[in-house]
C-alpha cells in the first residue's frame, strides 16, 4: 500500500515529520496501529477500507485529509467512476456542501491523473433492478408516517433517492450501503442506522465486515461515534439471527 | 435568481464545469433538482430558502459554500443587517468558532459590495416587546431543572439569550426562529427541536413552511439529519392540532 | 490575558476590526461577555478554559480558531507537551482527521516558538498506575455487551485506550477527562457522557468545575449542545450525591 504519509505521497499532505514535530506518540500510533495495524487486518479489504475512510472524511468535511485519501483510494482499486459516485451519493446523505468540498479536491486529483469524462458515470444509465415489494413497503410506511408533515420530502425521498440514486449502477448496492452506514456512524446519526444497516446486510455486507467497519471508523471518526452506534448494531445483528 | 454556479457568480466558487469534471450526475442533480427544482418551489420564498441555507452552511462550517451563498442571500432580499444578525445569532446557537468562520467570509463580501457600518445592526437597539409570562415560565422551568447543575449557564441563558439576543430587532422573531430550527436540524440536535419549533410556530412560521424547510434541509444538511428530525416535528404538529 | 483579537495576536487571525465590519453586536458580545466576562470568571482557571476551548475547536474542526487558541493556551500555562498530548488524545476521541487538522496548525505554532522535540511527550513513558479493578470491570462489561459484535474494537479499546493512551503521564487524568467530556459535549455525543463524566469526577474534577465547563462550552460549541448534555449531567450529579 502507498504510505499516505511518505514525503512523495502528495505535495500538500502532512508527512511523518510534521506529525512527529507535534507529537512523536501520534506519529507512532499512526504508523504502528493505524497504517501497519488496522489497514493490514484481513477482516476488510483495502478497497473497503478506502471506501469507508473516504465516506467518513466527506461526511465530517475533514478537507485536509481529502487529497491523500482520494489518491490512496484510486491506488487501492476504487475506480474513478466509483469515487465520483461516492461524492454524488454523499450529496444526499451528508449534505450538498459536503459533496462540494469533495468536488473541489477530486477535480484536482482527477486532473492530475488525466481522468476523462468518459471514465465517469453518465447522468443516465440503465438502472439496477428494483425490489418493488420492499420499496413499496418502505414508501408506504414513510408516506403514512410523514406524508402529512412534509409531502415534498416524502416524494423526493421516493423519486430522487430510492427510485433514482440507489438504482444507479455506478456503485454496487453493497458498496452504496457501506458508504451510507459509514457516513451515519461518522455523523452520529444513530437513529438512521437500523434501516440502513439492515439494507446493507440485505445487500451482501457480512456481519463480520460490519463489525470491522466499526473498528475502522473508531480511528477515523473517533471512538465515541462508534460506541454510540454499537448498541444499535448489536440490536440489528440480534434481530436477524433470531 | 442568480445562478450560484455560473462562471461569473463569484471568483472562488465552484462552477458547473468543476462539478461535471468530477460527477456529471451531480451537476445534473444540482441543476435540475436543486436550483431549478427545489429553489423554485413556492412553498417557501426564495428569501426564506436563502436564510435557511445560510444557517445550515454556518451550522456545519461548510466554508467553501459561504462566499456564494452569502452573496446569493443578499441578492435575494436578505438585507446586510439581517445577514450580520444571522451570524451573531449563530455564535450562540452553533458556536463562536462557527460564527468567526462566517465573519471571515462576510467581511470580504461586505467590503466588495461597499456595505458600510451604518447598514449593520447597532450594538444597542430598542428591544422588541417581551412576552413576560412565557419567558417567566421558561426561565422558571430551566432554573428548577438545571439551576443547581450550572447556575452560570442558567443565568446567561436568561440574560444573554432570552432577554437579550432574542429581543434584538435586527431579525423578525419568526426569521430568528427559522434560523434556529434550521441550525438544530443541520447539527442533528433533535432534543432541542420541540422547544424551538413550538416557538417558531408561535412566532408565525406555518406548518407548511416548516415541512418545506425539512425538504430544503434534506439537500443542504443531508437526508439523515432530516429523517431524525421528522418524528419530533410530527409530534409537535400533532400536539398543536389537538 | 493575551487578547486573542488584538492586531498583534497572530497574523492570520480575525481581529476586532474584522468582527465589527460584519457585526458590531458580535464584537461587543465577544469583548464584554466572552473575553471580559466568561474568561474572567473564577469557577474555572484560565488554563482549564484554554484546555476545554482547544478541545472544542479540535472536536468541531474549527480550523480558523486553531492558531490563536493554540497560542493562547501556551501563553496561559498549557505546556507544549500538554497541547501535543491533547491532539494525540483527540485523534482517538474525535477522529484521526480532526487531529491531523490540529497537527498542521500546531506544527507552525511550535516552529514559531522554537519548541523542540525534547519538550514533547515521548512515545513510551512510565505509565500511570492502573486501577485494575475498575478497568477489569469496564473491560468485562464492554466485552460481554459487544465482544460478539466487533471483537477487534473491544480489543483495541482495552489495549490502545484504557491500558495505553489513558495511562500516558503527559496529561493528568483529570485533564484528560476534562478534554474528553468537552469533546463529547461539543460533538453532541450525549450517550457517552455518563461514563466519561463519572470518570472525570473520579479523577478529581469537581461538580462546580463540570457545571462551569457547560457554561464555557455553550459559547464555544453553541447553546444547543449544552442543553442536550444538561439532563445527562444532572442525572450523574444526582446519582453521586445519593
Amino acid at each position: 500500500m502507498l504510505d499516505p504519509m511518505k514525503p512523495d505521497a502528495t505535495a500538500a499532505s502532512l508527512i511523518y515529520d510534521d506529525v512527529r514535530s507535534v507529537s512523536p506518540a501520534l506519529e507512532h500510533y499512526t504508523k504502528e496501529f493505524l497504517l501497519d495495524g488496522l489497514w493490514k487486518r484481513g477482516a476488510l479489504s483495502a478497497r473497503d477500507r478506502n471506501i469507508i475512510t473516504v465516506a467518513a472524511i466527506i461526511a465530517r468535511i475533514q478537507t485536509r485529509e481529502m487529497p491523500v485519501h482520494f489518491a490512496l483510494a484510486l491506488d487501492n482499486g476504487v475506480k474513478p467512476a466509483e469515487l465520483s459516485e461516492i461524492i454524488t451519493h454523499l450529496a444526499f446523505y451528508a449534505g450538498w456542501g459536503n459533496a462540494m468540498a469533495a468536488v473541489a479536491v477530486a477535480r484536482d486529483v482527477f486532473r492530475q491523473r488525466g481522468i476523462e469524462p468518459d471514465q465517469l458515470p453518465p447522468v443516465d444509465d440503465k438502472p439496477l433492478p428494483l425490489n418493488e415489494e420492499a420499496e413499496g413497503e418502505r414508501s408506504r410506511q414513510v408516506g403514512e408516517n410523514f406524508g402529512a408533515v412534509s409531502p415534498s420530502l416524502v416524494q423526493n425521498t421516493t423519486e430522487l433517492l430510492f427510485r433514482g440514486l440507489w438504482l444507479r449502477p455506478a456503485l454496487a448496492p453493497r458498496d452504496r450501503s457501506l458508504i451510507t452506514v459509514s457516513a451515519l456512524i461518522a455523523n452520529g446519526q444513530t437513529a438512521q442506522i437500523p434501516y440502513h444497516l439492515n439494507r446493507a446486510l440485505d445487500n451482501g455486507l457480512t456481519t463480520e465486515e460490519a463489525g470491522e467497519t466499526l473498528t475502522h471508523m473508531a480511528f477515523y471518526a473517533g471512538w465515541p461515534c462508534v460506541f454510540s452506534a454499537l448498541p444499535v448494531v448489536k440490536d440489528i445483528f440480534g434481530q436477524r439471527t433470531r
